[in-house]
């Protein structure tokens, strides 16, 4: 892994294949659970930590089912199911408004591909607001009912950075400080708008970063939490091929 | 489930069948994993509550895998996963001590029913001590590097209730007090340390209390937190079977 001297370790894990995925819809906040190729996706995120001897000391996820299911399959994996664990809404996937529940091959057929990359990967233009009577809403979801503000309607990057951001300085930061090795478990878009801050990409660039699923990336950080060189897949040619995939979605 | 207006629900989860338990041996502190019948236990505990439509806002279980997995998988059933948890070394079974690895048929027949008894049920007389050396032993693990005091190497029932009151005060109280559902998985003996508090079971009258694998225990505790009535069982028939089964372990 390189700088085995770094003072931080940091691992980011993009939850597994979910059941939405599979049949290419927009999820967002909708909470669908993984796939049984995400759940094996997630055994072998965790059997990459073991084997890589990088054992997280704590968890922080998002409040969505699919990226707890990932934590604690590789945390069982790793054998760290003890390791503490904090949620928070602050990690969730970027809410995709009103494309939540739709398909993605015919939204691209339906608003062509300008409209649908805009939607997909420009920095701040969300979607259209999902309604609140929407079976795919989550205004009136238990698990909201105490986060600060409203529940989005939608959201762009931008506002998934804005809100990730607080919690990173106040929550993760912090464990790290303190020499632990921190697992975060979330999701495409919090994730890339993670790798934004670390890395310094810029609003245009970032468009072309995809993430690929269920396989650990891997920062060592400096003091000043700065990374000392690139984050590293801890499989990194099923990393590429990943990250393909995901760049082709909405392809038939 | 009758008092339906009582201040505070107190859920008390014991973890399914683990391996061990189904090889008949002493296990402690030893992080075995459950079977799986302990899986579909722990899935059918969550079932059970969702059809109740008792939901836990809040999760303490104990830092052993299999306390932590059955609790995982009830949230799973119960579409909670997102809940807070916090883990706590002090919700640990009983240490063993020398007995931990130990055939319960083969112990009983060595030291004798009389022998084999105190160990298991008295109050207040622990088992041997383990050695350190022991491959049973906790004292290298590194979930416990950050525990107030030494790793145990045994415990008596009266041991595992002075380290579990003070979490109980510190921790699930204020959970309880600020009228949140709390769900406690744990193990036979923490939760027998639990319930001897909650019902006022005299260090005698303990030793007959038995507590089935899997099936949700609901207290509705009163604004002093004693409860205002008996635990109930979310499924009465298929506890009365369980608490028999643990009353007889050790026989052949």
């Amino acid at each position: 892994m390189g700088a085995m001297t770094a003072p931080y370790t940091l691992i980011l894990l993009r939850h597994g294949q979910s059941v939405w995925n599979e049949l290419n819809l927009f999820t967002g906040w909708v909470d669908v659970r993984l796939s049984e190729k995400g759940k094996a996706e997630a055994t072998r995120g965790g059997e990459l930590l073991a084997e890589a001897g990088i054992l997280p000391d704590v968890l922080h996820t998002s409040v969505l089912s699919r990226a707890i299911q990932t934590a604690n399959l590789a945390l069982d994996a790793a054998d760290r199911l003890w390791i503490p664990v904090k949620r928070t809404w602050r990690l969730n996937e970027r809410h995709y408004g009103a494309l939540q529940g739709k398909d993605k091959a015919q939204t691209l057929e339906e608003f062509g591909p300008e409209q649908f990359m805009l939607w997909r990967r420009s920095f701040d233009v969300p979607p259209p607001p999902l309604d609140d009577d929407s079976e795919f809403s989550q205004v009136h979801d238990p698990r909201y009912a105490g986060i600060d503000g409203e529940v989005p309607r939608t959201e762009s990057l931008k506002l998934v950075i804005d809100r990730f951001l607080p919690y990173w300085e106040s929550d993760i930061v912090p464990d790290l400080r303190a020499g632990k090795t921190v697992l975060v478990t979330a999701h495409g878009n919090s994730l890339r708008g993670l790798v934004k801050h670390l890395d310094g990409i810029s609003d245009a660039d970032i468009a072309e970063l995809n993430i690929p699923t269920g396989i650990p990336l891997v920062y060592r950080l400096g003091e000043d939490l700065a990374p000392l060189g690139p984050g590293e897949y801890l499989d990194p040619e099923a990393a590429a091929a990943g990250a393909a995939a995901v760049a082709s979605q909405g392809k038939k």
